[in-house]
């Protein structure tokens, strides 16, 4: 089968050896997968992952090896860790298959991925998709998880005033997701047309050059990945407020942490999420990720797809398989 | 009066004018002093401050300007900030002084110090010290108040395991303070005699260079105040468990802050505390602070205590006014 690889460089494979499901697992013929920035910071290193690609994607399951076949032919989407399932691990009880310590993780740690005609993914984390959300939004699934991982982590206030500051992919599907769930969100960023992409679904959008800097919101969203974000973020946050770490920040450069202990401030560390409430979300029609989609490429040309997504510009890049 | 003064330089000067307490301040005799690494950091350029020096004294009330008289003749402890108390400032609503933006700090922000023969506060923020605790004990109220605004800002669950890490007079304080509430804690640090002050009141203690570095712990204070006490600090936390950074981590080299987002670890900036819990510790007698105490001095020999703070086996040295 087709499939895009990482191993000590990018290359796209024709004859990789086509999966087979092991005992609780489905196979997923892949239709619509989509680039992360993760994937990129795969093919520079992170994580010395080596194998296929890719953790975001729709398709279809083809076969189950297990009594339960209830999925085959069904549309799904997989979260992308799966855990020990030991009786006595924590994390997996509570579902958080992310913090296992014996996870496998698509595509990113001991599992290869879904930038494939097929991926094997066990059945506990596959969900299907409802008949109402097309592919093209479904595969949006995953970064949408990681935006309602917020409210999983964190109790919002109605009357709170939330920032996400960072206009890239991101800050725009984290400050869709939040004014999704009424939440009193502003989204902070340096580029105009990405911020009309959120201000047409009727989040309230400012250009960081017009916002004034003050330590006032309960709750801000670090999107930008930069240091210098993160130091405006704090600057953003008021006492006893609440830092939403999102973003892998950039090192590079000396971070004054003074201010997070004079100021009281809690610094959330955040990262992906359950698929249930995404779904939901999806379902609802109260999102549309359409606007996001920058470039949508045939398998057979994911290289280019990887060069599209490294543009300034570009926010999500699709891969059709 | 006698008062040790930082203006570009350390000071005893000897004719500092005695202050006035204005509407609402009560004039504290001081007895008791003790001196803060703050103290240090200011007379290294911290907060640009210049004025009168310290934060935590003992004294008794003279006077007070204002209708109630009451705690004239009274030993008290003063809280070290106070805000501007307009009816629409939420921190001052929650008697939260020092989160107040317009507040005052005693000898660090816009309010001459105590470590002088007399000082003056807002009788709202002077405490009472109990009968049964001595001049020694109440002098260690402001560092244990701090000690205690962990629990008020975190639900430590009984079953939960705590580390703190780093046995000068902050992480020992913590330690014991935790130790007096029953909390699961135990104390890692570098040197043996420290950490057998913690241990004689019966908290559990290990050597760092014998304790292994896995990330299994609930709840993780950081009090060494360095870079690598904060990396040992988040290889300690669990994942979606809490690191308190109760020390200002000292800069000067790159912070990996990636392991607090894959982690979903919350850093929890955790400062100064209110006094009410602090001396029902102090009254109960559950805490020892004397062991702690490695130095006194006369006001006369302020200057040589300063010098006396700096050396590393330092821990509290006090000042008598």
């Amino acid at each position: 089968m087709k499939a895009v690889v990482f191993d000590k460089e990018l290359k796209l494979v024709k004859d990789y050896e086509k999966p087979t499901p092991k005992e609780g697992e489905a196979l997923i013929r892949v239709t619509l997968a989509g680039i992360c920035n993760t994937d990129y910071e795969i093919t520079k290193g992170y994580m010395g992952y080596k194998g296929i690609l890719g953790h975001e994607a729709v398709g279809v399951v083809e076969d189950v090896n297990g009594e339960d076949k209830s999925l085959i032919g069904k549309r799904v989407v997989s979260e992308i860790s799966y855990g020990c399932k030991e009786p006595d691990c924590l994390y997996c009880a509570e579902k958080l298959y992310r913090h296992c310590p014996n996870r496998h993780t698509l595509g990113i740690w001991k599992k290869d991925g879904c930038f494939a005609e097929y991926f094997t993914m066990p059945i506990e984390v596959l969900f299907e998709v409802p008949d109402n959300v097309p592919d093209e939004q479904a595969v949006f699934v995953e970064p949408l998880a990681a935006a309602c991982e917020i409210t999983e982590q964190l109790h919002i206030k109605p009357f709170e005033k939330v920032i996400v500051l960072g206009d890239g992919k991101l800050g725009l599907i984290t400050a869709l997701t939040l004014n999704a769930q009424n939440i009193d969100v502003t989204l902070v960023g340096k580029h105009q047309n990405k911020l009309d992409i959120a201000k047409a679904q009727g989040v309230r959008t400012a250009l960081l050059q017009d916002f004034p800097i003050e330590k006032k919101y309960d709750v801000v969203v670090e999107a930008t990945g930069s240091v210098s974000g993160f130091e405006t973020s704090i600057a953003l946050t008021k006492p006893r407020g609440v830092l939403v770490l999102k973003s892998t920040v950039a090192t590079g450069k000396e971070l004054n942490l003074a201010p997070i202990v004079i100021d009281e401030i809690t610094v959330l560390g955040s990262r992906c999420g359950q698929f249930g409430p995404a779904l939901r979300l999806l379902e609802s029609g109260k999102i549309d990720f359409t606007p996001l989609i920058s470039a949508r490429y045939k398998a057979d040309d994911a290289i280019e797809a990887f060069e599209k997504n490294k543009e300034k510009e570009t926010l999500k890049v699709l891969l059709e398989f």
